[in-house]
């Protein structure tokens, strides 16, 4: 390998990194010419990789996280939303098993005069993805150009699309290069991450679900807090609102695993019912996006408008006005049977009576990819119908052959694997735990005056 | 980027980074299966970055210390001197200014009976290389092909070559993305490099002469100890007889630093003459190298012989035969004033009475590298005739005036940013350091029983 061309600049790649290997915080001007420069192609994958590593095990100050994550937006376009008018809010989560809240949030809020710009992700890993989860709605359009983004989040106060191209390109680069060289796990690398792709959206506000637990990245309560703590400086640091709640991730959210069951699910919720962890938890996210949208007084206040819309089934309608305007078939959303389906049922049955004490929550999440329901490689093409219906989550009694997942497959033999994965990830003892830890940890803003 | 094709193997590369990040030992079947896809090319270079700057940050134990120096050894080809009687030994140096040593070892070990495979280097920053010297005596080779190397060797006692392309290619492949990917500075990287590049050339016992001061790579002296102790237990893992000197480069090594003025002191100590420092240097190497050798019994009688045959002519003799056996004109050693000269000499004086306190000899020796007697880019050529005469060492005293340095070069005009570094290199003080440093610091090696 010959010394690569020095891009053009003030500085020299080797010696931005040897300053962030000997444990130096690098300048916003040092890091915006690294990440422009990689961006454009005039520095190497292998010195942004040992640069990345540095990172990884050095960390970074919250002055070069906010620089990284200013220079990652500023890398692609960043939506303009001036011509919709009043405030815009959106929610993050950090990605669970069976979270399925966006799709409930977007018309929610909507439904409360809050305007939503949406830009999810699809699934990867055990993690499911919004994105996955629409589109196993016949004929919803994700992949809406800016122009008509902007259109049906004008007219219906809520869009829900994929990133485009043109939004923080340096960060899908950085991204696949951190994939490949063991850089990913990083608070301050994924903080960029996220708040980059987020901000570009063109939000005012932003609430942030970070999940703890063993279905979610954060295992470690602890992890996810920085993680926390990090994001909403670094968004306040950008001017926007910011609020974060540290959410329990130890079993899956809700009953339903899977795309098409998720939708079901959520719908449910729209329509006031719903299991009551997944309803309390788009509740609680939503008292906060109501609040920071201006259209509650208070975070309480807040609730009790989301409590109302749910009730009243504005929130429901305003669903179904989205799904129309994005090109999805509306009639499987009043009557989800017409969403895809499998028809196989595999059960999952308890092999003793007794409690359920654990549940390895991300063995479940990869039961569904296993299952066709998820993606192991970017390139893995999905399938809508398959998923799970959990029965019995942490806490609850069981009888010794009751069922506890009952998986939806198009065939016995397709279920094999995902049901010992299932059976393995349930932990059954004689007595319940001790305390089933709360479905919000803890909630994470500055100080308000 | 996508994700890289696995090599073909057990491991999945960014498996073996991961651990490496998280603090873990690689097995050494890991760090043989990483080091041999890189060399073939089947692991990119971002990846094997990531992994090195994991390693500068997390560091190696001795087992993967040994695996790897294994591993980048036997991705090239191994010398067989097996045709080649007797015990051969081999100096190496980490690299100093003026440190002329090999030229002077090399021909006197080969006195004593003792054969010498000499493998060394070029001239890279501010050290000189034991190539760039040999080559400024006119018509000397140093790029002998292999069966060459075995026969000069067998038939004087040494011989002084280049790397060949086939000696360790994964050192040069790891060190070519090394040097661009701020991630040199390791022991455990630098002790594999060194290593293998050494074992390759078929020697039974090593000595090592690791430099200390502010003239050497290592500055601090712990750094020093710690990568000898390195060497030496990775030497010895690899059944070689090893010893480390630590010594010392607080200033310039005799008095001459440039090519042709440092071959020509080195036929001052080899005449039995030369500075007291050079001579003494060459003389505690020797005596090691000798009792390794099996020529004497014990280091102090080796350094007897030594003495007696720099005293009787013997090692000049048979630096002559070394110089006229690999192609060079011997009648500039037998004069030297017919080796390369500069015409041009500028004086660098005191600008005060005093005591040399300190001497900066890094900088003396990027002065050398500046007057074009070494390179800053590996692709820089070289004048052998450039350099200096270093007058006034540390502990001298001087009078107001008087001559530190006479630099030789071609043009005045050519020496002034090489004379500007020179003068602010010496620390003149009233009264001399409280202490020199000892040549010698300390000798590592294993207990013997």
């Amino acid at each position: 390998m010959s010394q690569p061309e020095h891009p053009p600049g003030r500085y020299r790649v080797v010696d931005l990194i040897r300053k962030k290997r000997d444990g130096g915080a690098l300048s916003s001007a040092e890091i915006a010419f690294l990440v422009n420069a990689y961006t454009r192609g005039d520095v190497p994958d292998y010195q942004v990789a040992a640069w990345l590593m540095a990172v990884v095990l050095r960390g970074m100050t919250r002055e070069e996280t906010a620089a990284l994550t200013h220079a990652m937006l500023y890398s692609g376009e960043v939506l303009d939303l001036s011509s919709v008018p009043g405030p815009k809010v959106d929610k993050h989560s950090t990605g669970g098993v069976g979270d399925k809240t966006s799709l409930v949030l977007a018309p929610l809020i909507a439904a409360g005069g809050v305007y939503v710009p949406m830009i999810s992700g699809r699934g990867l890993g055990h993690t499911g993805g919004t994105l996955d989860k629409l589109e196993s709605i016949p004929g919803f359009r994700v992949n809406l150009a800016v122009p008509e983004f902007r259109r049906v989040l004008a007219g219906c106060g809520c869009s829900m699309i994929g990133q485009t191209e043109q939004i923080a390109p340096a960060d899908r680069k950085l991204y696949a290069l951190r994939d490949v060289t063991g850089t990913v796990e990083s608070p301050f690398l994924i903080c960029a991450s996220i708040m980059s792709k987020k901000l570009a959206e063109g939000t005012d506000a932003l609430v942030l679900d970070v999940k703890t637990g063993s279905g979610a990245f954060m295992k470690r309560e602890e992890d996810a807090i920085f993680l926390a703590e990090l994001m909403v400086e670094t968004g306040e640091r950008m001017g926007k609102q910011m609020v974060a709640l540290i959410t329990n991730m130890d079993e899956p959210l809700g009953h339903m695993v899977g795309n098409a069951l998720e939708v079901e699910e959520s719908i449910q919720v729209l329509q006031g019912g719903g299991p009551p962890d997944l309803r309390e938890l788009c509740l609680e996210l939503a008292a906060w996006m109501l609040q920071r949208g201006g259209a509650a007084k208070t975070v309480p206040e807040g609730r009790k408008l989301a409590e109302a819309l749910l009730a009243s089934g504005k929130a429901f309608a305003k669903f179904v006005q989205l799904v129309e305007q994005q090109g999805g078939d509306v009639s499987t959303i009043h009557d989800p049977r017409r969403l895809p389906h499998a028809k196989q049922r595999v059960v999952v049955a308890s092999p003793r009576a007794g409690f359920v004490r654990a549940i390895q929550c991300e063995q479940v999440g990869t039961a569904c990819v296993i299952l066709g329901g998820g993606r192991e490689k970017k390139e893995d093409s999905i399938d809508p119908a398959v998923g799970m219906v959990v029965h019995k989550k942490v806490g609850d009694q069981i009888s010794a052959g009751e069922p506890l997942v009952t998986i939806h497959c198009h065939s016995e033999a397709q279920a094999g694997r995902a049901k010992k994965l299932l059976e393995e990830s349930y932990d059954i003892a004689d007595a319940p735990p001790a305390r089933k830890k709360p479905l919000v940890h803890r909630v994470i803003h500055k100080e308000e005056h």
